[in-house]
């Protein structure tokens, strides 16, 4: 695959990075996915700090028993109430490279750079963009309309993002939303990407901590099997179930952020990708889920990627 | 430019399709773009089936005056009350290419087909990319979330729309949503696209017949500019005027059909794209508007567009 100042940055050899997803990347699916030469990100969504320690702590003695020296990051979703102590953790863990989402960065920018972080955020608009690198962010993940789970309210996609982010920003640009196989990470390099993030095609894996009966209905999952609601709360990618529809048709009904807040409840996700509640769950997943055919390894997805890339750029060779 | 299918079904030398847009795309824009080795449509979706006939013919006369043989097409949305009439113009002309949209490709495919024409629709999910194939379809659009004017209701983006169209049909896809510039032609290809349907790129050029004034609005227009709204009536994409957000509002605020149709009113794609009506016409364009930033002749519309595809193709060559 392509070098570039995304595989100095974070020091890999193929620059792809796993996204931070809920209920799904711990420590474990974060290390197979680093081990296999591109970046593990542990996503701290649905993690207490005490619980992030631990999938640091853990992610850390598998790599020395086993005499692993590769880097990994972990994701903060910095609208969460106790952001203070998820950043607490990730400093005194000496987290090297942190992704955050959902906010602003430039809250924790000066603190994490001086601790000699590498910070990265994801924006889902040039204007964003900007922000973040003003801020003093590294890179930023450019996500687009397509991609599973909370997503940006202007709703543009990765096809018209990318380039414009690319032509906006000096720091280099990842690319997400909708990518699940090499000739997408391909077609996102030549939008002007450096790395691309995949979220949905690594929740289901072996590694992955999400629930079988999700991966299975990420395996089901057609083009036209997922929707963005809720955009009244925050817009959240799910699948089309019995949740997933009520809530839409809800929202259509004109209902008000109290109604969808009552209705939403507590825990939908935890209930949809960690307990595979099929019909009540919030069952979070890209418009890549179409493409997304099997359950296999992590390393069987990194090798297949690479394959796929390698033979979509022939065409132009 | 990659040689594919499509520029031989069309006799073409660059696979690069000019959308038909309302109110745009008559035979001056058309011809400019075959003329310039790519496919021109002229778009009936704004014409009465005599004024058809008279682009049509002011065409061909253009073309016969400056001994130019290049192909051309029309596209016919199905969806239209005088469809009959529209296409019994398209068959007494002899047209030899016809692009469908907005409808099911059955209905007139047996009757074009045994007049000896090629036949193109335009889809926005596997499920009617295959049924397009079923009833003889040449190829298909597989059109973006992100394109301007009428769209899907399953809301798929280009990026997941075009490989799984390409996997699923045997007949070549043209991509179609969110493309403006060489980068993004070469990005399709990548996907599994064998040609390009561009929209609004080609909508903001001298021989384009839309409003000077609808045209600097897509100058100005960033990369959060526009909105898929009317999702009841039809989805469509536009410019988040005066209009375009007094829809949405209403739309969102749970209104009937009844509702929303009596706020469209009538001729409001006129009033927008052709008078420049800002506040209250509806001023339909792509999520690519933010990539367009001036207006200029087809040609050097085209010639750019080669020259970007080039230079994003040499990073893997």
């Amino acid at each position: 695959m392509l070098k570039t100042r995304i595989n100095t940055l974070f020091n890999i050899k193929h620059p792809v990075i796993q996204a931070g997803m809920v209920w799904t990347s711990g420590w474990k699916l974060a290390s197979a996915v680093s081990e296999n030469g591109c970046f593990g990100l542990i996503g701290a969504g649905s993690m207490k700090p005490d619980l992030l320690r631990i999938h640091i702590q853990k992610l850390r003695k598998y790599f020395t028993e086993n005499n692993i020296d590769k880097p990994f990051g972990v994701n903060v979703p910095l609208m969460r109430g106790d952001v203070k102590e998820l950043i607490k953790v990730v400093i005194e863990e000496k987290i090297e490279i942190i992704f955050t989402s959902a906010g602003s960065p430039k809250v924790f920018a000066k603190e994490l750079k001086a601790e000699g972080m590498k910070l990265v955020h994801v924006v889902a608009s040039v204007k964003h963009a900007l922000k973040s690198q003003d801020a003093g962010c590294d890179a930023v993940v450019a996500e687009g309309f397509e991609a599973g789970g909370h997503n940006g309210i202007d709703e543009i996609t990765t096809l018209c993002l990318v380039p414009q982010v690319a032509d906006a920003c000096e720091i280099p640009v990842i690319a997400a939303g909708g990518i699940a196989d090499g000739r997408q990470a391909a077609a996102c390099f030549i939008l002007g990407a450096e790395g691309v993030q995949i979220g949905t095609r690594f929740a289901v894996t072996h590694e992955s901590s999400s629930s079988e009966i999700y991966k299975q209905k990420v395996v089901e999952a057609k083009d036209d099997a997922t929707i963005l609601t809720l955009k009244k709360l925050a817009p959240v990618r799910l699948l089309k179930n019995k949740f997933g529809l009520t809530a839409d048709a809800l929202e259509k009904s004109g209902a008000s952020v109290d109604e969808l807040r009552e209705l939403l409840g507590r825990k939908r996700e935890m209930m949809g990708i960690f307990e595979g509640n099929i019909d009540e769950g919030e069952l979070e997943m890209g418009q890549s889920s179409g493409l997304v055919n099997d359950i296999k390894s992590v390393k069987e997805v990194i090798h297949d990627l690479l394959k796929e890339y390698d033979n979509a750029i022939k065409k132009f060779c």
